[in-house]
């Protein structure tokens, strides 16, 4: 083996039982009664730990960690316009490169092995995804409104040729997609051809979707049906007839009704869920419950870490299961393990990778739980410990393909301590840079 | 000084300034610009670091941390009637005092400084709060349901005796209240007389008041009123007339109307959020914002580690701020200030402790939050960071009465590694005799 993850708690196929997990050629070759496997050029120690797939982030901004913090307790609209936008205007190549090596840091300290990110200059994410050792399913954010036609079509092109370019890179980890913004940030020729294009690459389409009220009031008053009737229309939802694990998904899904979750299911559109953001920004709160219910895929997402305020999926599976209970008066549904399958399998069936799952066969992508801690004792139920009691910091070794890109706390692949100082002066001249042009403006 | 807290970003008075934070005789003795304290018995470097007044949890049932993860994802009547309650009739005082060090550990770790605990075998956990170095508010939990008259005023003698004999002790660490259950477990000459107990001895009365819907209900059908009426026709929420910082105040909330709200206000009684708790056993969001507007005292609590999973108090802070905007609809509301004023001046004064501030004159209860990591990187805004994107994992030193309780991560006053293997053991002995009985009951 290249690889042993030794004696730990194993979640497989949602019970947790004892087990060694060896691992050759980036895959997992056997799940083996603890103590079976013998020799292996490297081996983890796992025992007493919780081994679990590694969380799959399904929808986030990574390079958006530069505004953390940065304007928080504010209405959508207001945080976005008089707020990200502005300072996002003053965003530079470089700057994304590093925001996103601070979210890959991030993640793989969190317990992250794969992620979807939508954002600009998508290179330069593809390039820390790379060197992070990550897996992850990139797209260019398509926006063409307030843009004239040529623009709108130099847009659409930017998504497809990195969509193209970048598609099985890093060694297979990186994947694409094409990722036209939203329903009303993109005119309807942008929206059919992005479409076209995915299914013409075998890439999947993905596309925030009803996240507030008044996305939907806005769709009906000028399209005359719905946000998902509408796309539906577009053929944005038709995913290519093989079944090929690329259909189209969508973003936050918060305000759905009967109809558009049956048109959801009908069609094979996953959602991916992002319950901190959605509260945060009082969008609401999706119907999870509804979504599972219609055989919809559900996988979590954290959004953008300005939104959130973090990359921390467990924290997110956690809010998953409470905000359901809550919003359908019922302590039944979305149990532990349901929200934990949604973090982790869920979300990889939404980026179509077969990772997501402890399996002979799957891609190695892990993760080890440290359970020495009091907020992890006594130790009745690990899979509620995971979602309930466990952060992120609870992670120490985090697998990804085979390889350890951290283990025992640290990260092997990235200099962490150079990365966050990075981060922090970046952030501060960007900050800089769009206050003194506010102060020009004014 | 005795101690000094060197050169941290200090939040003091709702502003972020960096600072010294002096100590002496167990209080603050000045907040001086950074550098100009000099010598101390004992430094602790803040230098890059938060220093936050220490977390107030000002709900809990200690103990219950030998449940964590025993019974999830169940209703409220459920999950007590046909596991919790079975369990607990099998706790010996031994239990209590185990789970208790687990808890204390857990919350020394994770940034609380204070706490309020209603639970059984009072003496168990006063013990372990004067070991353990933390404050607290401590009351036996009084319940005569199904009890005849005799064993009901044995009851409320338990808990006014505890309250009476324990109310000062630990160095006058540990404070006692009058802590009849609830409305629904309580008989009402009980009720009437914990109030007066209370007020004779000049100590907070607590109690759990309208979690469910269905409480409210039966208190309409059963006594003609809506629960808070109802305490208040008992004289429960009668505090004496000097405003001691004794007054009543309440678990919960979730289920009060406007007329309750104006009740609760005018008796000048506070109520400690449990938003945690109260989304997993899905009772509801209480209504916070309402609360905050009329002038009543909010708190947050974990409530038992049984129903939360944690006493992680920044985990419950963040809820606190996320579910009232989704409750509210409004980004705006429970920002990130408030949500860490109620998680630490808020729960203070709802125990009647002059602590949850950093002031000269005020108790040196405080902990230093380690912000070097990704998570936590840009520093745009520090409050916003413990509320939204920090742990309780990312506190490294906790401070109670001017003593460090741990320092880095390590806890100074008690033997975690000790108590988390006894907790453990104990724990699975607990199960093991109650589902022993289960099988011969069967």
């Amino acid at each position: 083996m290249d690889l042993l993850v030794k004696d730990g708690h194993v979640y497989e196929d949602g019970n947790v039982v004892r087990a060694d997990v060896g691992v050759r050629d980036g895959r997992i070759a056997e799940v083996a009664e603890a103590g079976d496997i013998g020799d292996a050029d490297r081996v983890v120690d796992a025992s007493g730990s919780l081994v679990l797939p590694g969380m799959v982030n399904a929808h986030t901004h990574a390079s958006m960690t530069l505004l953390r913090g940065y304007a928080d307790d504010l209405p959508l609209q207001t945080w976005l316009e008089d707020h990200i936008w502005r300072v996002e205007a003053h965003l530079t190549p470089e700057d994304i490169r590093v925001g996103a090596e601070l979210a890959v840091v991030e993640m793989i300290k969190s317990g992250t092995t794969a992620f979807a990110d939508m954002y600009f200059e998508m290179d330069k994410v593809a390039d820390v995804v790379d060197e992070a050792g990550l897996r992850a399913r990139l797209g260019y954010g398509i926006i063409t409104v307030g843009k004239d036609d040529e623009e709108a079509r130099d847009e659409l092109r930017e998504g497809v040729e990195f969509a193209r370019d970048y598609d099985g890179t890093a060694d297979g980890r990186v994947r694409t997609m094409v990722t036209p913004h939203a329903p009303y940030t993109c005119d309807d020729e942008t929206l059919r051809e992005s479409a076209e294009e995915a299914r013409d690459m075998d890439v999947p389409l993905h596309i925030h979707l009803s996240e507030t009220a008044q996305e939907v009031d806005d769709c009906v008053e000028n399209e005359g049906v719905r946000p998902p009737e509408y796309l539906d229309s577009l053929g944005v939802f038709d995913g290519d007839e093989e079944d090929s694990g690329t259909e189209a998904y969508v973003a936050h899904g918060v305000h759905l009704n009967t109809d558009d979750i049956e048109l959801l299911a009908s069609k094979d559109v996953g959602v991916a869920h992002c319950p901190s953001a959605n509260m945060k920004l009082a969008s609401g709160v999706a119907p999870v419950t509804a979504l599972l219910d219609a055989g919809v895929t559900v996988g979590i997402g954290t959004d953008g870490p300005a939104s959130n305020n973090t990359l921390d999926m467990f924290k997110e599976a956690r809010h998953a299961a409470l905000v359901a209970k809550t919003r359908e008066n019922d302590a039944s549904v979305v149990s532990a393990r349901e929200a934990l399958d949604a973090a982790t399998r869920g979300g990889a069936e939404l980026l179509g990778l077969d990772a997501g799952v402890i399996e002979e066969g799957r891609p190695a992508d892990l993760v080890v739980v440290d359970l020495d801690a009091p907020h992890l004792t006594p130790k009745h139920d690990l899979v509620s410990h995971a979602v309930y009691a466990a952060n992120g910091a609870d992670v120490k070794t985090t697998v990804v393909d085979g390889e350890v890109l951290m283990d025992d706390g640290v990260v092997e692949t990235m200099d962490e301590e150079r990365v966050v100082a990075e981060a922090e002066e970046t952030a501060r001249e960007l900050v800089e840079r769009a206050e003194a042009d506010e102060v020009i403006d004014g």
